[in-house]
């Protein structure tokens, strides 16, 4: 084949910052260009960032889009960029922008290809912005011909994605008007399965098609999408020749005579890419939401554990405060533990009691619940004091409040809206529980970095005294099976229960999923990880009669 | 023309509830067969409800949809009926289901027709669920050809909606194919600009096509959306020849020979049909999430005032708990002003001083906060405290909390997370405040049930002595123009200068609604009133650098 040096750059642009977006792409496509790179090639929508959601809808944003890229076009010198971009549609009909991928050398467009499959499905919502594009060209470069498409535009697979049911298929027909070379770029966001179905794909086309297949991607978290970057480009045999570094900007070069390129590590298991993930999540939303500290509620739980330590090695142990904030129910190992975790944390900690206010509390409502039982109530005032002392050290001091909930509890409800829900980003609300024991144990893989007893002891919010999470719930290994099954596969609840497990636990946990919708509906955002994860990849109506009436 | 007497039924389907909505349904069919009616016609998608959401990525869902469809046929006699329902799209390429129009009789099938505009904007996700229709078809009946659509089919007129580009044009489609009567079934969500617009687009429709057009609207709440019925049927001149009433159910039936039908009322105003729309949607939202009581914060300011003054209209007020609580900064008259509006509206108070809770808190944070001025902090304390006291309140005694705060103040920011953002309901939520004080008027319009003095007065959150809402906002008749046209046009902060307005107070209001995007995240729903509401008709993201970095 010819020889074409060819630069992945993966980067991580912020959405709508369009001045630090184009310096990122310009300081990348010299570093390209530095190394011998002829062409450079940044994901979808590098330009804006992706997803812009909204900020599609005006007119301003769009114009300030078209202007940055002008502006690129006239900085970049000495190299050939592809790189996602807003276009116009021209067209009277129709949606009135494209999502794009522009060629350019040297201030002059060679090519424009628009995106033609747009999913509209989990967190995608591109039919609401973009007008489809037509027909699939190759496209002509340095005497190659390149077979451009854009994210979604290859997962139409009938072998592998048969549910994916578009009725046209550009890589079938760039493959069939002689494609030499086939360049996808993505805004392709990560969940624990992405990455080895990601390459499934890509060595599956690369084999069917018999070319190579170049893929970029985009890097960074973007509030509760975190882009794993993870390029590559793979052989005609589906073998990788060049791989670039995951949760992290990085640039590979692949040579398409020789068909070799770079290869830079990439996570080893999937613990080791969730924790990056988390902490590229939480360190870019933190950021860009203007605060560099944190502050969250030690409770000497797992939770609250596995969130400071990835906090910590985030933001760095010193912008990290834990507030420990015992009541009555307090256990001693729970405070010690918490204590323990701290130091070996290196985190900052205040102790604060909730009793007094909690007294205060309940004297002032005396009057209010004379004759009324304690029951579930005094239990959340509890976790709502917690949640406004938090809340206050937040506004006081302009920490960022992290909440910790994991997934599980927050499928059932197992939780306090304005108390444990409080925060600005719910770092671990998207691990199922024993998703979060398996990145505990592998923090700890290097050394103890979460008390062993915190791995150990049986989970309690201790609220009331005696309290265990197994009292109110059925064993999280059976629970989280039966959620995943509920929550990301859409099995029906009467499907589960033919698959085996039983009917009454079935029933309660669908029950009480469907009963916590409205919680969900007012909880802080958090790092998608899942294949399917709440937030607006789920989109359930919070009153609905369907299994009730 | 051949006389057909045709029933237009408006009601309140609950999603996914089958048997309730097949029984309302059949009884229904019944009443307009008593009537005389050979044809009674439902609204879009009648059977499960509207909009269902992600349920209809359910496999079981779908299946009880066409299930019940089935029942209904063999249940429903002596009447031809047209109704909305999911279908299969039994094809291998595109999304499974098509948004459709049965039209049967006596079990069998006359006809299906697909929705072909499948609206992806604001509200809309219908791109998400459904393939659309190809292609339309007059259907002929007892010797009319009747010119079928569904509720976005008839919304793509270049003459009054030419942002609305779709490639194709039902309606005219039909009439080219020799349609005598066009019948259009909806879903079409309520907002205050939304009863003109539509009569506008049914006559203009009616006089281009030379046809008459019969229009079948939904009614009920469903989460933040209110479906106001208001159906009717225009002459081929653009006159009204029959119309059901707005915000309930109803059933007008219409002469296709003698082009005359019933006339029923409908609101004379708007601030009549923003509170009919208000007692809906609270009324739906309340009693399908299995409550029958309320409860809510009375500051006596005039936002919660119009808060209890509608919820006492919608639900009784011996359903309404208003819960005084003031502070040493709440003064005598806003006392005063609460306990006179709980005595005109008849519903039950309990007053709870916060002293006790806010002294125990500025006690217990003293050693936390040692050196640091009062600020923000301590004042969203008190609104916390009020939030918790609320929520205790509710789940002590099963009352659902409905929170009080107006949208100019949401779109500033204005307002506490976990304070007076708590609850399960934001009833004025989408109402800006100038809107706020034109439905209390309206409320006061036969005789004093807001006190006076809360219209006259100057607004404050009196979380600091002396405190007015504006030392810290804009005078609100500036702020709400801005805010509606920044957030409900689109318009660029330039622009909005550029129509004459102060560039500071046009900056500062754009970076307040800017950076409070994250509470908005986090706020309960409320039902949606303007032509654009916060919700998940506005889907912006929370971290983003445009016209900052």
């Amino acid at each position: 084949m010819i020889e074409v040096k060819i630069g992945l750059a993966q980067y991580d642009p912020i959405i709508g910052a369009f001045k630090h977006n184009m310096a990122q792409i310009v300081r990348l496509a010299g570093k390209a260009r530095d190394e011998g790179c002829e062409l450079v090639i940044f994901p979808e929508l590098a330009v804006c960032g992706y997803p812009p959601r909204d900020l599609l809808e005006r007119k301003d944003f769009i114009q300030d889009n078209l202007q940055a890229m002008d502006r690129l076009m006239s900085e970049v010198k000495g190299i050939a960029v592809l790189c996602g971009c807003v276009s116009l549609n021209t067209k009277r009909a129709g949606k009135p922008i494209y999502n794009t991928a522009i060629l350019f050398e040297e201030g002059k467009v060679l090519a424009k290809v628009h995106k033609r499959l747009l999913p509209s499905y989990d967190i995608f919502d591109e039919t609401r912005y973009f007008e489809p594009g037509t027909g699939s060209v190759p496209v002509s470069f340095k005497g190659l011909s390149l077979g451009i498409t854009i994210c979604e535009d290859i997962w139409n697979d009938d072998d592998i994605l048969p549910e994916h049911n578009y009725p046209v298929n550009p890589v079938a027909e760039l493959a069939e008007k002689g494609t030499d070379i086939f360049i996808t770029i993505n805004s392709s966001p990560f969940d624990i399965e992405k990455a080895a179905f990601r390459y499934h794909i890509l060595s599956h086309l690369a084999v069917k098609y018999r070319r190579p297949f170049f893929y970029i991607n985009a890097v960074g978290g973007q509030d509760c999408l975190i882009f794993d970057g993870s390029s590559m480009a793979v052989d005609r045999t589906g073998k990788i020749m060049a791989q670039a570094k995951d949760f992290t900007e990085d640039l590979v070069t692949v040579d398409t005579d020789a068909l070799r390129g770079e290869r830079h590590i990439v996570s080893a298991s999937k613990e080791e890419a969730v924790i990056k993930a988390l902490e590229l999540g939480l360190k870019d939303y933190t950021t860009r939401c203007g605060f560099s500290k944190v502050v969250l509620g030690l409770s000497g739980g797992i939770d609250s554990s596995v969130t400071a330590a990835v906090a910590a090695q985030a933001l760095g142990p010193e912008n990290v405060l834990g507030v420990i904030m015992p009541s009555p129910y307090t256990s001693e190992a729970s405070i010690e533990d918490a204590e323990a975790l701290a130091r070996n944390l290196e985190i900052r900690t205040s102790t604060i009691s909730i009793s007094d206010i909690f007294d205060a509390y309940l004297k002032t409502l005396e009057p209010v619940f004379s004759g009324k039982d304690r029951n579930i109530t005094e239990e959340n005032i509890q976790a709502r004091i917690r949640g406004n002392l938090l809340m206050a050290i937040s506004n006081k001091f302009g920490h960022l409040v992290l909440s910790t909930g994991n997934k599980s509890e927050l499928a059932v409800g197992y939780c306090t809206l304005y108390g444990d829900l409080s925060g600005g980003f719910a770092l671990i609300s998207d691990l199922p529980k024993i998703m979060v024991y398996k990145v505990a144990e592998y923090l700890n893989s290097e050394g103890e970095i979460i008390p062993k007893r915190v791995l150990t002891k049986a989970p309690s919010a201790e609220l009331r005294p005696g309290q265990k999470d197994q009292d109110d719930l059925p064993p999280y290994d059976i629970l989280d099976v039966i959620l995943e099954k509920y929550l990301e596969q859409d099995t029906s609840p009467d499907r589960i229960i033919a698959e085996g497990f039983n009917p009454e636990t079935v029933y309660k946990i669908v029950q009480m999923v469907d009963r916590s919708e409205y919680k969900r509906h007012q909880v802080p955002m958090g790092p998608r990880v899942t294949t399917r994860a709440f937030g607006y990849g789920r989109r359930y109506p919070v009153c609905h009669g369907y299994g009730r009436i």
